[in-house]
């Protein structure tokens, strides 16, 4: 495994990024909010969810006609905080970023927004929709189900759930805001994969197989026969609350938006359009209290959290979102470190697609 | 340990605790709303939230003088769907069941209503009041946050949150409802006590001293020194996600309320007056979709996650809240199954009231 990294300037890649899915027949605005997002993907140390998807992910999809590069997005509203929002097989971060959006401006007339919706594609990194809610001194919440079943439920030995993340966001003051981001399995699948590449084992307490057992070589985990576990990993230690997580979020996207719960949509990308139903919302901080003396209160309890005493070896006690913050801070000045195979990819793309390849 | 436990009505179970509340010096429908609290955890098979708690906990701090049992809440509202109560130091019951009424009002006008409570004390059960949003086609959520810090942050051996509970309740069609009422920690801190108090051991994962070493003797376990472990136990297996949803319940209940984050209320519940802090929602789901369209599609999840290939000895997969209904059913035919201890103390309660021991 080399481990070759080059830095990249964030504005170079998202404007590569922006072309290429230019070229792949995804309109200027679309592309754009796509580009945006992968790159802060990257820039926040999430590379599993950057870039390095770009080619083998998402223009595969686009190529194979999952996705509707024009797609005639719906909203259905019966009250004044809510809707549900068909996507239209619509690429899954344009669906995502306008479902936010009237989430967003839903809670600005009535303190809070929600929207459901179905028929999305994958959208990406979640986090990114709970923090379009920041700047606007609002709380954002995300979650997505997806029709690929990998999370087992506590007791069997079948794929129940989708690894379901959830995201919520909240601002700080001069701290950088608190934003979970969470797989509700213990770990995501994407680490998985990477083991599996690697070639390294996985922890027991990840993934059990067929019949319940502790799987170490991520190599063993064949799709349908065992899975991920539910965070809590085991009963005794809590996964009913893992699992409980996950089908909440199956709930909120999929049963909520009139799509279904992931278990009935099991199949594969290529054989079904529907990959993708996410749940989004916005509550106005100022709904509540004056934005000043929230952030105030936000900045103090991170604070206190810092002064914790530290085990040996831990360098400092972080409040979700607090790392990231960190590398975004180094990647923003100094670019972001891609992968050899990555930038080979992207070269690779560049090539097929026509383009300058610039970075 | 005796483990003797006599059948007791429900019915008969929550006029005497009503009794017993108005002679402690409770209004009456006050002491109605918090009897039949306890006894529905009762039914539910949560003892641990149920009557058992009457005399030790609540009718000791009633005595304390740390509840105001004639409390004036005051609601702050600047926006139609959310608001701000202040709990003037009530009952937690009476003021968690006044500010879940207020969020579902809201929500009857906007589609989603959501109330930050500060300023009250220990509630009880978290999942009755996101329950109580099931009779309304709505979804309920529910969560607290109070000074008694137990869990540790990951990296660090000293609790910088409390157990901080979170509940959500959905209605199902033929089934019974999904309701999530989980600890934000790996188990609850009355896991710990029962252990202590029958001198077992706890599992390792549960909980570590303050050199970081997991603590299977709950006895170790000294107040300001280790903690709890959050959702997850160890960082490798996910804990920064159970401590993030930890963090996120002080958020919304005591930032977002005005009160503030648990570890800056740190102390006894004899030295501080307010122990508690709330935050509430609902959301009706004709916001979203057609009721009936909602229940059915979530009685076919349902039915597909009790499909599933079980375990060896697993009789059944539970959707959260399957298994508390089952209890429920037959503890409203056949009565609650009280302890012989608690029994001695409810008797003893009532001659100390003066009341009648009738069950």
């Amino acid at each position: 495994m080399t481990t070759e990294r080059t830095r990249v300037d964030a504005k170079k890649l998202t404007d590569f990024s922006t072309k290429a899915l230019q070229r792949l027949g995804v309109p200027e605005e679309d592309a754009q909010i796509t580009a945006r997002m992968l790159v802060t993907s990257d820039l926040r140390g999430v590379d599993s969810h950057g870039v390095a998807h770009l080619n083998m992910f998402y223009a595969r999809r686009i190529r194979l006609g999952i996705i509707n590069l024009n797609p005639k997005p719906k909203i259905f509203s019966r009250t004044p905080a809510t809707a549900t929002m068909d996507g239209d097989r619509g690429l899954g971060f344009v669906i995502g970023y306008r479902a936010m959006m009237e989430a967003i401006h839903r809670a600005e007339i009535t303190g809070a927004g929600f929207v459901a919706v179905r028929n999305s594609t994958h959208f990406g990194a979640t986090a990114y929709y709970a923090m379009m809610a920041l700047e606007r001194d609002m709380i954002g919440m995300a979650m997505s189900c997806s029709n690929i079943v990998s999370v087992v439920a506590p007791g069997s030995t079948e794929p129940a759930v989708s690894t379901n993340p959830l995201a919520v966001a909240v601002p700080a003051g001069k701290k950088p805001p608190f934003v979970l981001d969470m797989a509700t399995s213990v770990v995501a699948a994407g680490k998985l994969e990477i083991a599996r590449r690697e070639g390294t084992s996985i922890p027991e307490g990840w993934a059990i197989d067929k019949e319940g057992k502790p799987i170490t070589d991520p190599a063993k985990r064949v799709r349908g026969e065992g899975g991920l576990l539910p965070l809590g990993g085991t009963p005794k230690l809590g996964s009913y609350k893992g699992f409980g997580l996950g089908v909440l979020v199956d709930i909120l996207s999929g049963v909520l938006s009139g799509s279904s719960a992931s278990i009935l949509q099991e199949g594969t990308p290529e054989t079904r359009g529907n990959d993708g139903a996410h749940f989004f919302g916005a509550l106005r901080i100022d709904g509540f209290l004056p934005v000043e003396n929230f952030k105030k209160s936000m900045d103090e309890m991170i604070e206190a959290f810092e002064a914790l005493p530290k085990l040996p070896g831990v360098k400092k006690i972080y409040v979700a979102g607090g790392y990231e913050a960190e590398i975004e801070k180094d990647r923003k000045a100094n670019g972001i470190p891609l992968h050899a195979k990555v930038i080979q990819e992207l070269q690779e793309l560049a090539k097929e697609l026509g383009i300058e390849y610039d970075l």
